[in-house]
């Protein structure tokens, strides 16, 4: 399946949840991870975010997408993971 | 049509990107928003964000999903956009 995760998480959880969404996802923009994901991946990542996360506080969204994807992605400014920077 | 924007914009230019999302789409997280829009309104909103931003220092991301919206959204955590609170 393709998802797009959302998080916001309190400032001293945030590290944290960008390295355990980078494990599985790709980084697309300040807290905005997308990727194809098994159903298994999926699962480990929303546990791992789950014990990092205060669910008093902090927030996650996934949004979960047909095999299409989303069938169009603009990018307007800055490309923050320009794969030139990155990789 | 459908569309998930979340936009990553400096310190002094969030404030003018959130009320200029509001006008056309429903907050849902932190720099995340999502609503159906038509064409001309999304013309609109894109050239309204466009003035406000640094296009050197600002990011947006706009996902125009089919008219299906997503398979599924899933929240976890605090729901940060509760009817209860907001309206």
């Amino acid at each position: 399946m393709y998802i797009i995760l959302v998080y916001d998480f309190g400032e001293n959880r945030v590290a944290k949840a960008l390295k355990t969404c980078r494990k599985y996802l790709t980084w697309v923009q300040n807290s905005v991870f997308e990727g194809e994901i098994t159903e298994g991946n999926l699962k480990k990542l929303k546990i791992e975010l789950g014990n990092k996360m205060n669910k008093d506080e902090d927030s996650l969204i996934i949004y979960t997408l047909s095999k299409n994807k989303y069938i169009n992605k603009e990018i307007i400014g800055f490309e923050k993971n320009k794969p030139t920077v990155f990789f």
